[in-house]
């Protein structure tokens, strides 16, 4: 009901009767009330002047699931959101939803993570209010070594989505970091359940730099806010990221994976490059020459020998 | 103290006085009278005589954690213990422990699961006190192409407590089958949690029918009751595949996979013989002629091709 009264209140700038709105969703006019003092509570300036009618203000800067549907338009991606003020990490609470069989496509959103989660177990900082931090659920009919595509794929998302709300230039670090002017923006953390060979679920996570100014940012890092000079609409790039995903996640369906590559080579900074790679296993050193249509960087070593590197931290060398 | 109570009942047949009990455990006696009276809640038959003391008549058939944990003398494996009257499914309690950061070793138990699941998406029939329901949280450090090795290892250890428990012949029919005199007395289903190519977790859960009589049985399987032609102790059998597992768990992280092969190959009711394997992907038909290392069937086919397969349902061909 919240959603349909904002969405009253958003088609103009001038004020609407109570009567009108109230007549049209078919609720007393004191219901109607409470909701706006409800929406005022989550932060929303809204006036209210006698025989005049009530005028949104402005809305508050938060990733409320009505605000990400409002206007959305997709059929899979963003269906289900589930919002949180603060999570432990939202991977955790998207692997729970997941193992109790939530819809593909359900995203779970936090402003803020005490425990958030990058890749091999690190810590990924959440300041609040400032970024994006999102677990999507999807279940792909693929067996797990094919996985690494849908990393690429969001990669290539949120870089066509941050080039067109904020005209940036964003790139890839092998495997799934995103880079603007060489500094870190954001990262992808790809998890899955799986039987053997049947994924359950995947669920893929994005932390990205959005409106941190620089004492919340660790050092090297980069933002939206520091890179454009001003704050950017978190609702809006959320939205974009999310119509990329789906957009690009149907048509891998329908023509294979070859488009997410070639998009993914062209926004990437590792490839011709000298590169050292470390895992938990090993190190390994070498020409980064290419990657496969399933994500795995070919290294070219000293010796010669060409090496598929299916994970790992890369470090390009000067 | 419950179990600390148990254990001194269990130590002898005759009476034991409460001064000494609640004197040793230094507790009172009305605290004492207490922990007996909700023990014979729980189904413990527990004589009180004045002047004499307690004594233990008998136990439930239970599997409560104090049981499993009494004598087990494991490290690993059963240091943790879930126990449920009922569950959905121990899977789904074992991934979201998992997800929790629940101990390697933890294992989640049910009486009776409403929801039990196979492979594949399957039902597993749970009915109550009959089987032993179990979901076993491992965090081992291998990638995921490496982990059906752990469901080839789960198998061989509950064939050897079969044996040793109940001197029963357990055959493995691939992947995870347990059969007894060519009727199914269980099955394995292996479940991880993984980043790309890192193993989180992996939830192993074991389905065995111990003393179900024919009308809980589906048509063609097999039970130790049915098997013996009189019930079993489900704690002994339980604590004995605890104990394998580990004890095999442990092995294969000093001396690799190659004595897991080989338990199987020598339990096995599937090489040697023609196959039919259906799986979600294909159905493929030919000679099962033997196992990887990595648990993957070797099939060669009519056309002479030998193929692996790493996932399906097998069906012996007469």
């Amino acid at each position: 009901m919240q959603t349909k009264i904002l969405n009253f209140l958003k088609k103009t700038d001038e004020y609407v009767s109570g009567e009108e709105i109230s007549n049209s969703l078919k609720i007393s006019r004191q219901a109607l009330w409470k909701h706006i003092e409800s929406l005022r509570e989550d932060g929303y300036d809204i006036l209210a002047v006698p025989h005049l009618g009530y005028k949104l203000v402005s809305s508050p800067d938060r990733l409320f699931a009505s605000e990400i549907k409002s206007g959305l338009g997709t059929k899979i991606i963003g269906k289900h959101i589930y919002y949180f003020d603060s999570l432990d990490s939202t991977m955790d609470t998207a692997m729970q939803l997941g193992i109790k069989s939530a819809h593909e496509g359900t995203i779970v959103l936090a402003e803020a993570q005490s425990k958030g989660r990058g890749r091999m177990g690190r810590d990924w900082v959440s300041p609040k209010y400032k970024g994006i931090y999102l677990s999507l659920i999807l279940r792909p009919q693929i067996p797990p070594s094919q996985l690494p595509i849908l990393t690429l794929l969001t990669a290539v998302s949120i870089c066509e989505a941050l080039e067109s709300v904020c005209s940036l230039e964003a790139k890839i670090k092998w495997p799934n970091d995103i880079f603007i002017n060489n500094k870190k923006l954001g990262g992808i953390l790809t998890e899955l359940n799986a039987e053997m060979d049947e994924v359950r679920f995947v669920v893929i996570g994005i932390g990205l730099n959005i409106n941190n100014d620089k004492k919340s940012l660790l050092p090297g890092a980069n933002s939206v806010l520091l890179e454009k000079g001003e704050a950017f609409d978190r609702i809006r790039i959320l939205q974009q990221i999310l119509k990329r995903i789906e957009e690009n996640y149907l048509l891998l369906k329908s023509r294979g994976p070859d488009f997410i590559v070639k998009g993914w080579r062209q926004r990437n900074i590792t490839l011709g490059r000298r590169v050292k790679i470390s895992s938990h296993k090993e190190h390994i050193e070498g020409e980064a020459i290419d990657i496969d249509s399933d994500g795995a960087l070919l290294l070219r070593k000293d010796s010669g020998i060409t090496q598929r590197v299916t994970a790992g931290d890369v470090t390009h060398c000067r």
